[in-house]
């Protein structure tokens, strides 16, 4: 009898018919006789209004009040779904994160989890019970109530799948499994049957929204092995999401992705001194700023260029944080490019097959599109390019490495 | 330093710019030099969205998944109260009804508290903060939430206030207190300055709405003084209840109360041997329906009428009810009446002043006024009269009582 542990995001709870939906799925892996544990989000639109009231009494709330306030959108979320499940007749109980003992650090609204007791959802398994927990939260030693940050209800899931050693933890989304590219980019964009934990990661790095990093990697250090899928088409396999690959030689490269919502930045003339580049990405950390590629070329005659890219919500908070830092260090200047895009090749298959950079810049050069910056890892190459030409330049990758195929 | 209790209900915490006023009284309480703890409801709307919501799911919802969700309720009113404090700037904490160990049996959604364990708020109060107590709620043995039923959250409030060794429990509503009559129908009903806890039990039962008799009879079980105030004109002071009043004689009556929701319903010529009237009684308590007045006459040539009156709501179901239970008994018939009102008059004092009953009646028989049926205990004496009578008889018995002296 296999543990199955069930995500559903928050397009998958949105009202009170997708909940419906979301019981029968649940009561149909119960019904083949597996021991089912659903994790839910909050209702979006419970979210929303739960952020406007605070909104409308503070600008900077406390965390830990703001923790109290959110973690009663999953609440909400459990106590229908069970009702739901009650209703098409399946037995069925709701847990708190507090109640299943969800332990975590102190860090309100991005706490980490220290531990999770489990023994209250095994023992109502075992009493047959459909076991629903709200994700996107726990409780610190002093009982205060916290929440996870983005991704959190992915990280409960992967968790929960890990202390109930699941069998496999579902993440259900509005998607049927993770893509060789966009499906609105690229029309034969084929849906892939694995993918492996580090390629997941690079692709939720580079921009897919499937899944959030923090649980691809929790998934990875325990070794629980992920399936993404749809809960509007329930019936469809999903993505697998595991250590390996299912073929003995993996493919060279598994997917394009995209992203177009950084901007770059450029110090022009820095200096080339040590400890220049530390105290301008300190400064850019201690505001939060999540810098994503940083590229400094050989220096030309004492001096150089540091480019790097933020999101573009953070532009100009990053520009006058990098104005600040520089000017007093004699650099030339800031520029930066708002229209810009980023696309990644990525797959396991590149750390042994030599010329994948090369085919990757000559179907770009054959097109016209030009390359502004370029950055690599051991499974990934990223390309900054003009945002213009960033879906034409995710046809042509997609096509050069025949991913269609 | 003493320490004060205050709860704020549903329409002190309507909106955003109620529970700033709420958040402005506590803080003026605090500049005092007192240690305050806070008791809130549910935000009204967001009580009734949750019912919609679980209507909209299930005709019979789980009593456990109810207090699972409708529990959140207030615990954003708490969490949101706390960011108001926070605002302008007092320190403030809030805890929900698990967090600060009220501990309950386990009849879901009417639970009864068994023990508050208070030392989680005493630390909290020593720290110099503000303790937001999530109203209504607690937590069984079992970590399950459960919730309190129809005036929960002053149960709350009382049961702390015993906890903590309260000066006071301040409960805020929307009048300035307890009044002679309700002043839409008598405009020189007097405010009260002092009632005691059996005159409010009474008043509670005969359709004052200002509080809930169980959190009156948990006060005066455990001597817990409770104002009744304004949270519109926090200003002005309320009504005190308590084991006595503060004369050394306290006046005859102290207030006149009306109820206009309950219909009459008759079963006529029952006949009089034992057990008759159990089974019918027994049969309406099973259905929940809250019978009020009963009235059984002298037995005439062994047969006998028996009337009572339940909530008008409850009608329909009491006459099928009533007609089940009776016809194979051989009664006459059931009739019912739906326009009537009950009327009565309240005071400890009634107790040791002869003739209270006497001036009641003559008072309304001058006025044309018909009594239908009679009710008295130690301290209230009902009637019931015709529906389109019962504002005249008010004033007709606040005037012959003399209660605007």
């Amino acid at each position: 009898m296999a543990i199955i542990v069930q995500k559903f995001g928050g397009s998958s709870v949105k009202d009170v018919e997708r909940l419906k939906k979301v019981a029968l799925i649940a009561s149909g892996e119960r019904d083949k006789g597996n021991k089912v544990v659903i994790v839910v989000s909050a209702m979006g639109k419970t979210t929303n209004s739960l952020i406007k009231l605070s909104q409308d009494i503070s600008t900077s709330p406390s965390q830990r009040e703001m923790d109290m306030l959110m973690s009663t959108g999953e609440q909400v979320s459990i106590a229908l779904l069970a009702m739901a499940l009650h209703s098409i007749g399946v037995d069925a109980i709701s847990f708190t994160g507090s109640q299943v003992g969800i332990l975590t650090d102190n860090s309100h609204m991005k706490a980490r989890i220290i531990d999770i007791d489990g023994q209250p959802i095994l023992d109502a398994l075992d009493a047959g019970k459909v076991v629903i927990v709200a994700g996107f939260q726990g409780i610190d030693e002093s009982y205060n109530i916290t929440t996870f940050g983005r991704g959190g209800s992915d990280t409960t899931a992967v968790a929960l799948a890990t202390a109930l050693k699941a069998d496999i933890c579902d993440i259900y989304t509005d998607v049927n499994g993770i893509y060789t590219t966009d499906p609105r980019i690229v029309s034969n964009a084929k849906k892939l049957d694995t993918i492996t934990y580090d390629e997941m990661l690079e692709l939720a790095s580079l921009g897919a929204k499937v899944m959030h990093s923090r649980s691809i990697e929790f998934a990875k250090k325990y070794g629980v092995v992920v399936q993404v899928r749809s809960s509007f088409n329930p019936e469809v396999k999903g993505t697998f999401i595991q250590e390996k690959g299912d073929n003995m030689e993996d493919p060279i490269i598994r997917g394009v992705a995209s992203n177009k919502n950084e901007s770059k930045i450029s110090v022009l003339g820095v200096t080339d001194s040590p400890g220049i580049a530390a105290k301008l990405f300190s400064a850019l950390a201690s505001e939060n700023i999540n810098v994503d590629m940083i590229i400094q070329n050989i220096s030309d005659q004492g001096a150089t260029d540091i480019s790097f890219t933020v999101p573009k919500d953070d532009l100009k908070k990053s520009l006058s944080v990098s104005e600040e830092i520089i000017s007093p260090l004699g650099a030339k200047g800031v520029t930066f490019d708002e229209n810009i895009a980023k696309v990644s090749v990525v797959g396991v298959g590149m750390k042994s097959h030599s010329g994948v950079a090369a085919t990757m810049f000559k179907a770009l050069s054959e097109k016209g599109i030009n390359i502004d910056m370029i950055s690599t890892s051991e499974i990934k190459i990223s390309v900054v390019i003009d945002l213009a030409q960033a879906d034409e330049a995710v046809r042509v990758l997609h096509a050069a490495f025949e991913l269609d195929k």
